[in-house]
């Protein structure tokens, strides 16, 4: 009787141990689009400065359009832009999305983003940092986030954005699902 | 007395197990470079923007080169360029590399890129996001793919890039070795 | 006979398992703050290109600070600057920082930077590539270090920035502590 009571208990072990394992492997190697550690929407407003509006503007033109196509190739904003939980312009801003875009294509509006998502508040401290092509012709577009420190501590994921509202040249406002898959 | 033993043993092979296993996972996961979990060739083909030919030109300038040194430091480029599998310009393109150049050294030719690779076909959907220093003294450069999206979901990487031709400012194509290292 | 078969199919167990294991592991990571990899310190020197000082000068301005605010935002530079051990200007060069940053803000000095750590040296040779917010604001700033190549083949960490120095427009001098906490 001792030595199956043995046996038995070194099977559960290892059942269990092949458990423990496969579940802690699922932390990287099995990531699933899912299933995010970590995920939050907030809205991006943009406001271009138009050479007199300083107190409301958010981001400003650096370089110009070039005559490559209609479309304002080239065209590079630097931002400084609030981010907030729902899609009111002046709801409290939980974070700033501080980085640039581009247009980058001649036969249509395309473009390019590189920014940080900083939080500062009681609730979250750190940043995000994120880049990728904002393909326009898309309903919802997928950038990388590449890195993130503080509470995001080495955080990798996806953001996705879809543009909620444009009104010119004036303003617009992306939605941004942020969507973590690496936590630690 | 014997089977005692083989218990006793089984629980402690079973202790040791989970130290080492919870060690080695602290550690480091063992990525091999010579081992890529995805990898393919593709050709970047750019074509500047002179001012005239809008028709094929796929870049354009929007900084100027600066006076510091002879080698164009500073110019900024931002380019929506056709990749191939070979290295004929007018094959099929089968992604855009969406992003943008600079020079960035008063000594010689150097410069520094950030771009999306952009596949949009039956066989690949998706991104990938890639940056870093393009080291123009050395025969190959080796840039970081940050992330990915899409079929390349959260992918990592090295792209390793070659100049395959340079035709002074007006063209010049690039051979990119994808090497993806973190598959999802 | 039974008793040794327990202790046999136990032995069998443990190493099945500890194969399993280590396959396992070669995933799973636990990253933790305190315990980065590999840490390095090095300074950060940045000589901004006046119009006339060329030998000396490592940056340049290639886009001009905007109306936005009085903080310089939209003023963009490209940099090819030194990185030495101690925070002598003068000290060997162990590596070059090569990329840009640009102020973001209308309230305050802030910035954003991307960049790529070029070192080629007997001792170290491949580079780092980091990007992220400078929140002036705060005492240290973390951006995030995205990948690596060469020596730092497939890297991520932490690089916290702290302004050492500030000369007004001319010089200024950042230390960076380089933490990687992903290290292959």
């Amino acid at each position: 009787m001792r030595n199956i009571a043995a046996h038995k208990s070194c099977f559960l072990a290892f059942l269990l141990l092949l458990f423990t394992s496969q579940f802690a492997s699922a932390a990287k190697k099995t990531l699933s689009k899912e299933h995010p550690c970590k995920r939050f929407v907030l809205y991006y407003h943009d406001i271009l400065f138009d050479g007199g509006d300083v107190a409301n503007a958010t981001s400003a033109t650096i370089a110009n359009e070039t005559k490559l196509g209609n479309f304002k190739f080239g065209k590079l904003v630097v931002f400084d832009d609030p981010m907030t939980r729902d899609s009111h312009l002046r709801s409290p801003a939980v974070a700033r999305a501080q980085g640039f875009y581009f247009y980058d294509m001649k036969s249509d509006y395309n473009s390019w983003f590189a920014y940080t998502l900083v939080f500062n508040s009681t609730e979250r401290e750190g940043t995000l940092n994120i880049m990728g092509a904002d393909i326009m012709a898309a309903q919802t577009r997928d950038l990388s986030v590449v890195g993130g420190t503080g509470d995001f501590f080495m955080a990798r994921g996806i953001a996705t954005i879809e543009t909620d509202t444009f009104q010119g040249a004036k303003y617009f406002r992306l939605k941004m699902d942020i969507k973590l898959y690496e936590c630690y």
